[in-house]
């Protein structure tokens, strides 16, 4: 068997899963809401499974879907799409990435990706033969620094894979920052891949830059978003892919042999949900603010130095201050097995000789999951 | 971008598909009912979807349809399938095709396959770096030559990939073709990875005989099914894999990066379609079988040689007793702007130096579609 996956590890997010349906823990491991997105969404999708057709949709995507993802790239973020050549949907961002990944890269190609990675980078990375440069960012201040990131480029860059905002590190790349990204892709001629399924799930008056807005980066930009995350229906598993026709064709040929299509039903649904009025996505981010401010006020009580969070399901909180004397790991187990909440260790998205005293908790959850769990972690502390 | 896909076609069912809305024609080109599967089934997956959660399910699949599959694995087949370790659901067949060949083939691997080839299995190879060792059948009869089957295993063969009942051939492989497969993974140590999305729609009191219940076969052979044909919903995109653990897991690893999960609301539906009665699947059969009988009878009548169909949706015409002297594509070109009938071409599911007076027809149509269809053509002919 293909060595890039025997003996590959289980993600981090099903095994904490896992332990914490065996331990009755409270799960703010895995990153998914507790309540589900919009019931008008949802009946919109069943109707369509009642009413038919039920077979294959075209390759590419249903052309209301690909039309409503056209027009929110214009709405949100003043971008021209022709859906007909720019858009493609997929069963979910990860089969996304898989088909990016599969149909840009060649062996020996260069990559650049910043860690803390989500946890499929690497391994669609390797299986296409690409070598990782890492360039990394740290807590509490996830700062990018900008010689170590032009460092990583080179002659041989092929792309750079960007998550933005940044899962786990709850980071929203500034102007700036996405500014000297972009430089360094047009300098070396590199492609973008842009992870932007957190898009609309960004606090505090912070604005989402889609890289391929900058200067130079509309042609070298791919960009991916997802309904699980943008209405609150993580197992619906439909994304979406924004990017100009050369990159869009080896990318659809990709998908057209990995999933081929992806329910209609829920493609139908998702174009209805993506056209929702600016207070449904101003309530989606707003409620999980306040959610955010829940959790993140009740950690700092408890002693965990917690880190600011501007965007994503997750806040991630130092563990050194409560004097455990144990790795991150070793404390996410601990505390799902004691105290019955599990978290994410933050090592699991580096590559080695990573930060140790850090855990990422999911805030996605009913105000009273997150009260029980500060009550369980105050017990146990 | 990487060669293997940049410059691919798109797939012959997707072009004639669009070739058909663009001009009106009746498309028996690509593989797919034009009644949807069961309303209860349907109905089902509308119910989860309201009622939720809408959350990521399990990786490996919803414990309820991998308990149906290995339960419908002992049913059909009276083979023992541990539903914890032994069954992983996918996001179709494709995906599940797409996972094991990037999980089990490592480049410079040899390949044994029989053309014709469902469009995917060539490109998902070659993506692996895998080598394609092809052996092939031709119609009218079909018929798989025992000597030049073996001249293509050596001890470079890692597995063969089978698809029985198969697309286009419509031939269902006897116990005697089988045994002569499995002999030859037993005696070259291979895998083989079994397409048989077809089981349930198989004709005239013929039996599908799994490869993986062959002497030697249990622990080498990967097998696959879809709900898109077994409940005529080829839109779900539900698929399932049987393997025994040693290559399961490393399967499982490919499909945690590729989809990762399938929408749970589509997997409750399908495990209780699974548990369905005898009469259904009889049902599914018999229905079909008419259909082929209806068209190859009309078929015949209009001149063309047809070949015989003990499965699948599709029936192969011989065109050259029309006289048309034009080859297969050419003929399904014609066919579909002058007579308003779509077919595919056979050669299309050969890599080169193909049989080119062959077309496939599906069959999977409402009887009145199928008679328009032949009246169009008694009118062109
Ligand atoms: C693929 S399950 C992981 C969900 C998620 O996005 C996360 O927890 O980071
Ligand atoms: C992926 S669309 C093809 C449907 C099908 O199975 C066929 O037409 O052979």
């Amino acid at each position: 068997t293909n060595p890039v996956y025997t003996g590959l590890p289980t993600t981090i997010f099903e095994v904490m899963s896992r332990l914490a349906i065996e331990h009755g823990s409270i799960n703010l491991g895995q990153g998914f809401p507790d309540v589900d997105g919009p019931e008008d969404v949802r009946r919109m999708a069943a109707e369509a499974l009642i009413a038919g057709p039920n077979q294959y949709p075209p390759m590419m995507g249903v052309p209301a879907l690909r039309q409503a993802v056209a027009a929110a790239n214009k709405r949100f973020y003043d971008l021209d799409v022709d859906w007909k050549t720019e858009v493609l949907v997929t069963s979910g961002a990860t089969e996304a990435l898989a088909d990016i990944i599969t149909s840009l890269i060649e062996p020996g190609d260069e990559i650049v990706l910043i860690e803390p990675l989500y946890d499929c980078y690497l391994p669609l990375v390797r299986r296409a033969g690409g070598i990782a440069k890492l360039v990394r960012v740290t807590p509490p201040h996830w700062k990018l620094d900008a010689d170590e990131l032009a460092a990583a480029f080179s002659d041989k860059t092929k792309a750079v894979l960007l998550n933005n905002p940044m899962n786990p590190a709850a980071k929203v790349f500034t102007r700036e920052e996405l500014g000297l990204i972009a430089e360094l892709c047009v300098r070396f001629d590199a492609y973008a891949i842009c992870d932007e399924v957190y898009e609309h799930i960004i606090f505090d008056d912070r604005e989402h830059i889609p890289l391929m807005t900058l200067p130079g980066m509309r042609e070298r930009t791919v960009r991916i978003g997802s309904a699980g995350k943008t209405f609150s229906l993580t197992g619906w598993k439909v994304g979406y892919v924004t990017a100009t026709p050369r990159l869009l064709d080896p990318i659809a040929k990709a998908h057209q042999f990995t999933t081929f299509t992806t329910p209609a039903a829920l493609q139908t649904a998702v174009a209805y949900g993506l056209a929702k009025e600016d207070a449904y996505y101003a309530g989606l981010a707003g409620d999980l603010a306040k959610k955010r401010d829940r959790l993140a006020s009740g950690l700092a009580r408890l002693g965990f130095g917690v880190v600011p969070c501007d965007g994503t399901y997750f806040v991630t909180a130092d563990i050194a201050p409560l004097g455990l004397a144990a790795s991150d790991v070793e404390v996410c187990q601990r505390m799902t097995v004691e105290a019955g909440v599990t978290a994410v260790p933050v090592s699991a998205f580096y590559d080695g000789n990573a930060p140790s005293t850090f855990v990422r908790f999911c805030f996605s959850k009913q105000d009273s999951i997150l009260d029980s769990a500060l009550e369980r972690l105050a017990t146990w502390i």
